[in-house]
């Protein structure tokens, strides 16, 4: 075990690491700095690092980083389907160059990512990372089923937010296991962990997108503009009389919806409250897990990133 | 070596290959059988079953499968990038579905090539394709930089040719050999005999592109109207005087522009011959590494496929 692991200050070597060999084309690079300058909360980098950090191993910055590319690459597909304008802050990269370059610049950093993992050279840890990178492809395709669709079933939304969020997290803290350890208890364990907290870490997006709370840099309700049916408004829906569903459908995809009234409405109609239930149910689970990791550090940590996921505003 | 190879029916096999084992979700099975519905020419998987096939091995099928996924998923998102309203005869994809689902599915098919490739598990071969794919992205992002830019220099457009096609061209002979040679000389004169090959294709592909004939399934003059600087256009403008330069900007991005001219100004200007001097170059450079291949029937293979290519007319 490692001693008095300081995962923020791992965090910054992650970034370094990142930004280290840029591209001699300055369009590239360009692009990739741009990408890359503001920070974010890295929670993927973050579970490799904590998973990792059982014992030393030469490798384990150069793993939380393809973890983070690999992350970032998504959202930079993410913000091209989804035609965000916001990332982070700071204007998406279509925004600011065009959707070819989101879409070209996304393939650079995943196999930039895979580069970087056939370096390692581990044949489990590409092999789970390359089914995680085409579950997180599978998750953004089911969701453009969810787009305006009032008949979807609790199932597929699970299904969407585990192939969406919870399979990257899963796959952080497998690989950051599986590079330093080789006890399979707890592989699966903090694996099991992961998986658990990355659904509730989705759970509490989608409430957020709900929420007034303008400190994550997008718009609220940006979810019920584009139609994506999430968590808030499933609930809501199942519980609404025949009145109120077609007042729900209605709002779904509505880009100039009156606020104030689609908050009442789901408040209502308890979208907020039930999906609240879930995360914390989630919650449960990923602490629950927590408790079965042997290694006290590593389980403090996991403890604390549930907390954290639950009650975060941003 | 193996006897009586028939790389057409071996095709059909890399066919099959492709696609067994679909999706269980419909959407994504769906676009998957539709893009994979129209067949190709199969340069790449060609050409990887070409350079495999000096001996028995049972992952041939399966490697040149992986190199057709992946010149799949960067059509696929070319097509999103150049807004393309066809491909291979029949509508894209992102204008049947939407430009999201084109983003999508193509990361879909990259990372299922990335399963399939760690299921061989030769490291070799993995970092060859890891980097290829970089490559062909970066091919692409300095190709946007060409748009509407009349001073890119030969240079640029010729690293754009071999990053665009003559890299995948080279990674699929290189694996190819490497999956079933352990001979340098084999690797290296099949690798650099394609790569040439590639640029050739890439060359003969601009030409297509401001020739008539609509066999090729796409209207031609489309790179003119998209703003894109090849090398017949290149070629013109260098020849060009003031007058001229100025009447050869205009046609740039014009997407209502008037053919007749066009061609008239482009041929007079030897735009149209001074690339078919390129690619007869380039078919020279096929031909000369084609013939240090010590092996008789690959040597003739790749010597068939550089004749095609500089012939083609689709």
């Amino acid at each position: 075990m490692m001693k008095n692991i300081n995962i923020s200050k791992e965090l910054k070597v992650v970034e370094k690491y990142i930004k280290k060999d840029l591209n001699k084309e300055k369009t590239i690079s360009g692009l990739y700095k741009y990408i890359f300058r503001s920070s974010g909360k890295k929670m993927r980098a973050r579970l490799s690092l904590i998973s990792s950090s059982v014992r030393n191993h030469k490798d384990r910055f150069k793993l939380a980083s393809i973890i983070e590319l690999l992350h970032t690459a998504t959202l930079v597909h993410d913000d091209v389907v989804d035609n965000s304008s916001v990332r982070r802050g700071v204007k998406s990269v279509h925004n600011v160059w065009t959707n070819s370059h989101g879409v070209l610049i996304g393939d650079y950093i995943y196999s930039k990512a895979f580069i970087l993992m056939v370096e390692i050279g581990k044949k489990n840890i590409l092999n789970e990372l390359a089914n995680a990178t085409n579950d997180i492809s599978q998750g953004e395709l089911i969701q453009l089923d969810a787009i305006k669709n009032v008949k979807i079933s609790i199932n597929k939304l699970k299904k969407i937010s585990y192939y969406k969020t919870g399979r990257l997290f899963e796959a952080s803290a497998r690989t950051g296991a599986m590079l330093t350890s080789t006890n399979k208890n707890y592989i699966d364990n903090i694996s099991e962990c992961a998986k658990n907290l990355g659904i509730l870490f989705q759970i509490r997006d989608d409430l957020l997108d709900y929420s007034y709370d303008l400190k994550i840099g997008k718009p609220s309700y940006q979810d019920l503009r584009e139609g994506k049916v999430t968590y808030p408004f499933f609930y809501a829906y199942k519980n609404a009389d025949a009145q109120d569903k077609k007042k729900l459908i209605k709002l779904l995809g509505n880009k100039n919806l009156n606020q104030s009234k689609a908050k009442t409405l789901i408040e209502n109609l308890n979208g907020i409250k039930k999906t609240e239930q879930l995360a914390k149910k989630y919650h449960a689970k990923t602490i629950d897990c927590a408790n079965k990791i042997n290694n006290l550090s590593v389980r403090k940590e996991m403890i604390e990133l549930a907390n954290m996921s639950l009650e975060r505003d941003k």
